[in-house]
């Protein structure tokens, strides 16, 4: 294998390894790796994402944005012309920044021409709509809309403004001090003038504005923004916000303070964004009490109010975190900005304490939330990903109209379309997430074909990693090239894995989850690993209502699903359950368990269908059926759909 | 026992025995019986609740909507004067309208110059708010307000007029042609001459309209009202409203035509609304093939998409229908206004066939829906009525705003505020759904003690019942009074019965559920009933995903529940499961069952809480513990709640 491994970027006041990704703590002694200092194989698992994601998904996205006049909406602001009806609801111009970021990354991994000068069109265009106190809005403060700052509940304006920093910081990173740098450091010093002590005491509906501003001073060295950023997080949780018809304090996180909190709760990607940040600030500010509490919110909503995906969000309803254990499966939200979200904080979370429990919810994310958004094209997306869909083809009748693309079928756009913005930047970026350097010694993440090659200290680590992962468990990491000194290597041994064999320089090794130590590598050295990566039963606890009497099948960091498409002709999906005592065995990238099928013609006889016995169905036939990775969920013919799968003689 | 029995009200051209009541079929040979001519026992389930209804409800729901000016709304469009801030949403005329539909009720069985003096009062302001052709509404077509008709959507003002209509068929049906039914009949005139053929080809997003339309027609002998009403229907389901953000036409029934659709789906109370209207226009145009759809849109929905308490609307988000079978215990919506539509329409349906299977789901939507709602002083409402509460004391932290009252507390109002008035107009005339006349025979389909006299062909049957239903089975009917021609007697027997007796003048029986025929009956004739109403464990369908593993207990048409408070100390909630095999004990009117108790300590282990076993909680004792019914929850301490009961050993 050769990739090209370009020369790394280097900003002033920066360590080389963590200068040109999303997440540089300025405290503590791990940092990401560069756009720059991994290549991964085009085949690869996320390789082949990343692809399509540069090659279509990101110009698709303009285009919409374009077509519906989101584009447009700055030009009007530009023009000072008044507006009477305005496309896209009050947060479309955070999609235009989304995607800017995800340009950003792309052109840090690559110069291309064609795509800076529509970068560049795309940030004159914004720039033009920039106020000269440094508000930008194109939903507020201009004629026709509403005044600036006069629905801080749902106006979104800081929330946008949050996404231009990280799009700015994405430019910064990869070495460009430009126009949209200018913008964003002016809409920073303006938030901070309106927003900072003894001016407006509020804040913004959707956080976002907080991690926007702690990058943003980690990027340019501005302590102030840092502090703002601050003085939202401890602003928040006091009933600050202006109560909304029918939606919460809980909502906006605006209930209790972030440091008495003692779970995620209300809509979850706010709940998760704003945790991404107050992580940011405990960091920079070394407030180990502030670190701890997140962690414990984190560990308390990971046990109880995440799914098996990784998904978060159990409620349609205000797009939220449910109750502890609240996770039906066929209602799941699981909205895929939530699991973008989720994973921005685990990997904070990841850096800030190197705990691996943080790298498993987030690979577990990434495959089984995030990965299963896009089609194959890049083209088409799910917003909500639940695991279990009773209808083939959607819920909605009535043309065109796709709220939420919960139900199977992939939708270019949406109404109110986060998730395709949020898809296109995290691929652009994915490959800063797989590794992390402390010292001398780099601990390997994300398993996928590629070359990385990673500032240490005493030098640099190089190495490039042949595997099939996660198809298959075989992952080899030939080291290319390491510092005089030395250096160390970690690889990570995911939660689910049983009977792992290592080898490296110091011999084998069965090692146990957690991080496993291949200790000092030297160039030529090469070091394996062997995950068993064959398919598993997997169990809910106990206390999951709506799971009882269900398991689901895993291989590896795939979840798997049945779909009603691979069922034999005549079985009803509904009367379909696991004879959960045969084999379950290994397919291609799924598996096959032995099932128990009827044909759907019993009915309870009550109305409603409740008897005075358990309900059975009439048993016709037993079948080997195959389950497919839920990732790819949806690609073949709409079909019906789920995780759980009922066990056989459990009440039915 | 005495009941003073008042004399029939008789208004011309109608038939006695049906006239005051609020559902008087034009067709057909069923009617129901007349506000005055069926007096309960006050120390009844349903009269202690009427008692409470007349005496408290009324003027708790009057002094709410005059403290949050949803009637100064009224005085201001009087006034001419321009509306800055209008109070309340855009439907609170309508729930002016319903109470003045339950004081009507009230006063049509006693009047009460105190209570006739504040409904003329609340009259008079409603009429000086209506324009010269008979357009009402306080939240458009006035200055400050949007123009009449801007939003049909979700302007709610035909919604508005229809619960006016119906106020005025309850005035009208008591004997008092009085202003209300002057504003009415101009309101009515106005919505034709509006919405008729070749003018507004549109409709309102909430139904309702239609049913207020039908039922003036009858009330009025206008044909022009039932052939808006079918107007109405027939132009829904065509995609006629304009599409929402967020919602779909499914919400609104705008998707399919109203004949071609096959279950109840979108916006619960929207869906019974428009199915109770759809059954007044079929019956009273005979038109079968609209009811055989309507029935059959029943059946499947009561089968697939209506929990054991009746409640219908799984769904908090759009309070909408699920699909088939999602059912989940936990977030059931089930708002206490779809259990008084699903009770207008079984009723209509009931009138419509006589078939006993919509008197059961009346009776088991009352008993589990209805009742549950108001607490014992009638003050406190619950809005949603799900069957499974993890968290005592409510969701929502930050004070004072309570959306749905779905913790376990009880709220004396509410932002959306439909179901108190909607509560107080179903109680005070809930005693005319008690039986219905056919010819010379009464049905007797709720059982409760009173007084029944009923107009039958040749005369009237007058009856006591003798009963402590549904704590108790046995019920005695004793005729008082005949006409010279005689007169006949059925007696329902309910679906859930087994081994049920009865004795009447031709002798015992052994009747299965459905109707018993006591046969003729002359004065001083005894008929009894005794149904077995012992506890007795009830099944979900296998295919209700969210139940699996379950089990509920019910006893006579109550439907139980297990509360934290009446666990041992302790114990958890959640690690609570029912030995099934164990007897099922009778106790008041509850029960008891024996438990297998856990302390709860046991985790899963995994972050996500998935494992490579079965959970089992770590089992301390086994307990036997009560079951109280579900209409009672939460009137002691807050409390964690579930109907549906984990089966010990069931993957737990």
């Amino acid at each position: 294998m050769t990739f090209s491994t370009p020369a790394p970027i280097v900003v002033a006041g920066q360590p080389a390894a963590s200068s040109a990704c999303p997440v540089v703590p300025a405290k503590g002694a791990r940092r990401g790796v560069g756009i720059r200092d991994v290549s991964w194989s085009p085949q690869g698992f996320w390789g082949r994402r990343q692809r399509v994601n540069a090659q279509a998904t990101i110009a698709h996205c303009e285009s919409w944005m374009e077509r519906l006049g989101w584009l447009e909406n700055f030009d009007r602001v530009a023009r000072g012309a008044e507006t009477t009806e305005r496309a896209g609801w009050q947060f479309s111009d955070s999609e235009v920044y989304k995607m800017l970021e995800g340009i950003a990354w792309e052109l840090g991994r690559a110069d291309d021409a064609e795509l800076r000068a529509r970068y560049e069109a795309l940030v004159a265009r914004v720039a033009a709509a920039q106020d000269d106190d440094g508000y930008l809005s194109t939903a507020f403060g201009h004629p026709g809309l509403p005044p600036r700052y006069s629905d801080m509940s749902m106006g979104h304006e800081l929330y946008n403004v949050g996404h231009l920093l990280q799009a700015a910081v994405a430019r910064l990173r990869t070495g460009h001090d430009d126009l949209l740098v200018a913008v964003a450091r002016r809409a920073a010093d303006h938030v901070c003038r309106e927003f900072g002590p003894g001016s407006r005491e509020s804040l913004c509906g959707h956080p976002e504005i907080e991690v926007g501003l702690a990058e943003l001073s980690r990027a340019t060295g501005e302590q102030r923004y840092l502090e703002q950023a601050r003085i939202f997080l401890d602003r928040r949780g006091h009933g600050v916000l202006p109560v909304r018809p029918l939606l919460s304090a809980e909502y906006f996180q605006d209930d209790t303070p972030i440091r008495e909190a003692t779970a995620f709760r209300g809509h979850a990607v706010r709940a998760l964004y704003l945790a991404s940040g107050a992580v940011d600030v405990a960091v920079d500010s070394e407030d180990a009490e502030l670190l701890g509490t997140l962690e414990a919110q984190w560990a308390r909503t990971v046990e109880r109010r995440t799914y098996l995906t990784g998904g978060m969000g159990s409620r349609h309803q205000d797009e939220g975190f449910g109750e502890d254990w609240e996770l039906p499966p066929d209602r799941a939200y699981c909205e895929t900005c939530a699991g973008v979200a989720s994973t921005m904080l685990a990997w904070r979370l990841l850096l800030a304490t190197g705990d691996p429990r943080y790298a498993d919810l987030m690979e577990r994310t990434l495959y089984n939330v995030v990965a299963a958004a896009p089609d194959e094209d890049g083209t088409a997306f799910f917003y909500a990903n639940p695991l279990h869909v009773r209808v083939a083809g959607g819920e909605y009748s009535g043309g065109g109209v796709n709220h939420r693309a919960e139900g199977g079928v992939r939708a270019p756009w949406f109404d109110v379309s986060c998730c395709p913005t949020n898809v296109a930047r995290t691929f652009a970026s994915l490959h800063t997430y797989s590794a992390y350097a402390e010292g001398d010694v780099v601990s390997l993440v994300l398993y996928e074909a590629g070359e990385w090659n990673i500032a240490v200290d005493g030098g640099r680590l190089g190495f490039h990693v042949e595997t099939r992962y996660p198809d298959d468990g075989t992952v080899r990491v030939v080291i290319d090239e390491a510092p005089p000194t030395g250096a160390g290597l970690r690889l990570r041994i995911p939660s689910w894995s049983r009977g792992a064999v290592a080898a490296g320089p110091r011999g084998e090794a069965t090692p146990e989850p957690g991080w496993w130590d291949a200790g000092a590598v030297s160039v030529g050295d090469v070091v394996t690993l062997s995950l068993d990566v064959a398919p598993r039963l997997t169990w809910p606890d106990r206390r999951i209502d709506a799971m009882r009497g269900t398991v689901a099948v895993e291989r590896g960091p795939l979840v798997l699903c049945l779909e009603s498409t691979d069922l034999p002709e005549g079985a009803s999906f509904e009367d379909a359950s696991i004879l959960a005592s045969e084999p379950v065995l290994a397919e291609a990238d799924g598996a096959s368990v032995t099932l128990r099928l009827g044909d759907g013609t019993v009915a309870s006889g009550g109305l409603p269908a409740y008897g005075s016995a358990p309900s059975v169905a009439a048993t016709t036939t037993t079948a080997q059926v195959p389950l497919v990775p839920y990732h790819r969920w949806g690609e073949r013919l709409p079909s019906q759909m789920r995780v759980m799968l009922p066990v056989a003689g459990q009440n039915s």
